[in-house]
């Protein structure tokens, strides 16, 4: 990279954080209906960002979804073209008691920047806006053409940008999808991720008696709707983290004996994640599994919320009528989300314990993906990553899940490059998100450098 | 009883009515901090109405705790006197949007009384208080002494009153006491409750992460401490019904021989009572036992509430860093609620999953209690009931517990006589809790009647 162009990006570090404080004030949930402002607010700030780097913008709308964001710059015909994707929107900040300093107003800590969004996603996001700005302003054009789009929906399913990509838009085409929502292994360390887990996320609503009854005068003769669910959780993952849904393990593909191997080799202190990261007495999970294994290449089973009678202060003997589970499944390749739901809701079936109704609720689905590590794009970030960080690139996986990599595989024949910036203790989907913020800074430098060795 | 009295309460019906309906709105719920002073008001309104009968009244308090309404007439020395026991506190009417008139305005639809407490145990209270007043009123004299103890903690323990009762006082001693809070077995069947079941209300709060985590990320290797709950619940209860907490049914005292083959003439419809009062596609229960087997004469297991994780609309892929349930367990003669929560907590402990804390806490106990049939009191309590009702009495248990019985019987020396007038229909703890009018009425003249064969 130029020296102009790098000491651009030294200089420009404090209106950087100055930036995406702001872009992190707007509370834009997407899970929340209240927010719908606020994410219209969150959009158009990326907007504007993109606009004043010197790219054509556009807002995309649809009927009840959160707009997306499109921008592009190509400005050199015959180059290739990278499509950059990051989402706008964040997860809710509850419980916001446990929150050092309030989710919605950022605050630098020890190099860390803390808010909700810091480094999912909007930090991240910020770093490609800012790589492209950077390299317009010091150099007036690009090494390649590049376009954005950026969505509104990813913490609630991404049904918008799924729909868009379905429709195979021209807008979209591009040589290679740069996908920043990852985690960097370790400080220092570049890391690309080339694996992630898809979802089955649902709700178990449960119906036992017809009203609430006393639990006096009924109990031992009417159904509970919460030991059903209770019961119904148990019998379909043993205490041994086991998944007992028939058929649910029969695509699981193993990691390669390679990647095993190289996943081996991995700085990494069981012990101190489980007392830094998880902090829980103990892990837990399938025996014979690695913690890797068990994170990156088994599908799981968790519920996340549960809800019934009264959870008040206090006494109330109450058998409650209904009762309601929030449990997803992550898949992992070859596992398709809608196989995986059909086998769910015929295990939830026949776990369903008599004199109760169980039913099943889809909310929402994604594909697991696996990413070729040896293509070209995938090779320049890794590149493009030991230069910054002066470490050589990892490649690792992500239990998590970006439904739309998927999509851009299956829908547009394009492989998506996962370079992220985040690390393990950024506390995504918890209280006290935070961004580290030389990896912040260096990340932006990173993405420019890349794509200066698309474009070379 | 005379013309002239009998007279006085049929022509009072509506009085009757209008004054229920005052009390009523009054939202004495215990359970909930922010109704102390709707708790004040309801004490008050009975100590008011029991001063204009003819009583002489105190409010009893206690730092912290709901006033306990005592008044007595003491005017015939020599005859026995009745210790009149009621509680004016409700339970919470939530699910709110469930009834069909609110909770706290009183409605009348086809000779029932809609309102939270109409039955349990304003309604029922309120018949003791006219009785003793047309009695006065038509006589100037009681053929008996008569004492009242109305409590406001019922839904909530009763700790107030039981520690009154167990200080002893003077002014609590009678030959009997009188508990209108049961119910008959069915219309026009004069019903006398000769058991009662105890109670260990707990709560289980269970730790797994010490933040919330994402699902994603850390899913396969953290351990869920909803998932924790519900493998407790299930270790602690079969899908059969049955209790696996060790011990637990040593001391569980079968009914006898001649009280299960009066349970048997008792007219009851297996699938009425399903359909009609649980309104659950099955009845559910412990193989081997009848219906009022399992609700009378067995110990229960029972979760009332259930909280953990994310509830709100939507997905959000966390594992929660905590979660609670609420759990109770009936009793029966003998279980003593204090060994029955020392072998709760150890089978908690026992059954509690590796990577989380459980922790249990006890929030009341109360114990079984058993009446004796043959006494003196509960046979006038029989023949009263008769001559109002027009058919004989029935002996049946309830399920519910009233924990006063066994403290009076423990503390004061003094066997209760169970009258209630309720309805197996009532929705008692339920949305559209209602009380049959033609039951408030006669109850009046019933317990009348009652005074009446004690001092004759």
């Amino acid at each position: 990279m130029g020296t102009n162009t790098m000491t651009y990006f030294e200089q420009n570090r404090q209106n950087y954080l100055e930036g995406l404080k702001t872009w992190l004030r707007i509370p834009s949930i997407s899970t929340l209906p209240e927010n719908k402002p606020d994410i219209r607010r969150a959009a158009e700030f990326a907007r504007d960002e993109l606009r004043a780097a010197g790219l054509e913008t556009d807002l995309l709308e649809a009927e009840g979804r959160n707009p997306l964001v499109y921008a592009e710059w190509l400005g050199v015909p015959g180059k290739p073209t990278l499509l950059f994707y990051g989402h706008y929107d964040v997860q809710p900040p509850d419980p916001l008691e446990e929150w050092k300093s309030p989710p919605f107003e950022p605050e630098v800590r020890n190099d860390n920047l803390y808010a909700r969004g810091s480094s999912d996603d909007k930090g991240q996001t910020y770093i490609l806006i800012k790589a492209v700005e950077g390299l317009l302003k010091t150099g007036g054009k690009l090494p390649c053409n590049v376009k954005f789009i950026l969505e509104g929906e990813e913490e609630v399913g991404g049904e918008h940008l799924e729909a868009y990509v379905a429709s195979k838009p021209p807008r979209l085409k591009a040589d290679a999808a740069i996908i920043c929502d990852t985690e960097m292994f370790a400080p220092e360390l570049p890391t690309i991720c080339v694996g992630l887990r898809g979802l089955v996320y649902t709700e178990v609503h449960v119906q036992g008696p017809d009203h609430d009854l006393h639990s006096g005068v009924y109990g031992g003769a009417a159904p509970n709707p919460i030991m059903a669910i209770a019961e119904i959780l148990t019998a379909l993952k043993g205490r041994d983290g086991h998944i007992h849904i028939p058929g649910f393990y029969n695509r699981v593909r193993p990691p390669s004996l390679e990647e095993s191997e190289a996943w081996s080799r991995l700085p990494f202190y069981p012990e101190e994640y489980r007392k830094q990261e998880v902090g829980s007495t103990e892990l837990t999970g399938e025996p014979g599994y690695t913690v890797f294994e068990r994170t990156w290449a088994r599908p799981t089973f968790e519920v996340h919320g549960i809800r019934g009678g009264f959870t008040g202060e206090g006494a109330k003997t109450v058998i409650p009528a209904r009762a309601v589970a929030k449990v997803s499944m992550r898949l992992v390749a070859d596992q398709p989300p809608d196989e995986a739901f059909e086998q769910f809701k015929a295990a939830v079936a026949q776990a369903t314990p008599a004199g109760v109704i169980a039913e099943v609720k889809l909310i929402h689905g994604a594909a697991p993906s696996l990413v070729n590590p040896n293509n070209d794009y995938v090779r320049a970030a890794a590149v493009a990553m030991e230069q910054i960080f002066g470490n050589k690139t990892v490649y690792i996986r992500s239990g998590g899940s970006i439904p739309i990599v998927g999509s851009f595989d299956r829908e547009l024949g394009m492989p998506s490059v996962l370079m992220g910036f985040g690390l393990p203790d950024d506390n995504l989907h918890s209280p006290n998100e935070k961004f580290y913020l030389p990896n912040f800074y260096r990340g932006i430098e990173a993405v420019a450098r890349f794509i200066e060795l698309v474009g070379a």
